[in-house]
């Protein structure tokens, strides 16, 4: 069973899809979800306080700032903007994809955990991410 | 096939749950582990030298300070105690899942490669680990 | 349908290995490729701009010095050399597995994205490469 999803993002933030995925998913088996670009990520956190979002992508803005920034001046890929080679970087510390069991129609994930899509870059973007559900034995 | 490991944690910590995984694998296939928590990781390390884990914690912690550290003076969700924010970020750096292939009734792990649960959290946690897994065709 | 991959890398650095990956699978299903070490990781990554790979590594050899550097005064786990400690740590950071859905024969990557062995050791090494595809359903 394979599917993609369409996340559209206006600039850097968490976007939940939780409730698409979930209502695509069926019977027993292992969702995969696959995100095709290499400057957003998907993630699996908290869903309760909005605040813990604002401070991941503070915290992550401040172990990876803009390449204009003075501290970054040593990196060579800044043509497509400041906003750029930082998304690479976010997106090799973070999943490019994840793995959730399912059974009986549904996720097994934690009554807080929520799956979003971490977008990196300044500009609006259409992010696929590929979904895959393989059969448990 | 499905099932769940419960782990109890007593603290920051990497805890080796790798026996319990291998008694339960069987047959050939694709095993996943998926913690069903945001405040603790899963983690595949170094199972010979105990102070690789002292490490690994201690650069952690100095990477994600606890949020009543004047350096993260900026974070909002502080409430629940200046050890959660800082495992909500370490929760978003390492694996909540990790995806191991299984032949002949054994994971194909390195001779070096133990599975750990990397507790964030001060307070002791019951920590669930949901388990999969898929058949190879 | 499993097999391993064998990279020989001569140093830090970012080792493409798509291509053959590319011509191992088949049919539809997922893929998954694990990485049997604990001082290497593997990564998708942007695949035009070779200094994309430039300053990835620059940007991890910055917020991981090797332990000899005074900021990491504190390891222990330093007899095995300089690299051998901040290997662990970059390979906790980074995945220790990928996951791909593949259909029609192909893995359904992004038009950017390549499949790369990180490795983080200075001494050559030869690198195993567990590979499993399982049926999609």
């Amino acid at each position: 069973m394979h599917t993609s999803f369409v996340i559209r993002t206006r600039g850097p933030g968490l976007y939940d899809f939780t409730g698409e995925v979930a209502r695509w998913v069926a019977g027993d088996g292992l969702l995969t979800l696959f995100v095709r670009h290499t400057s957003c990520s998907l993630l699996i956190q908290e869903n309760a306080d909005p605040d813990v979002q604002i401070d991941l992508m503070a915290w992550f803005e401040r172990l990876v700032p803009p390449s204009d920034d003075p501290s970054m001046s040593y990196l060579r890929h800044v043509t497509e903007g400041p906003d750029d080679m930082p998304a690479h970087i976010k997106a090799a510390l973070l999943p490019v994809s994840l793995q959730i069991p399912v059974a009986d129609d549904r996720m097994d994930l934690g009554t807080w955990q929520g799956i979003y899509l971490f977008e990196h870059r300044a500009q609006p973007h259409s992010r696929e991410v590929s979904a895959m559900m393989v059969p448990d034995g």
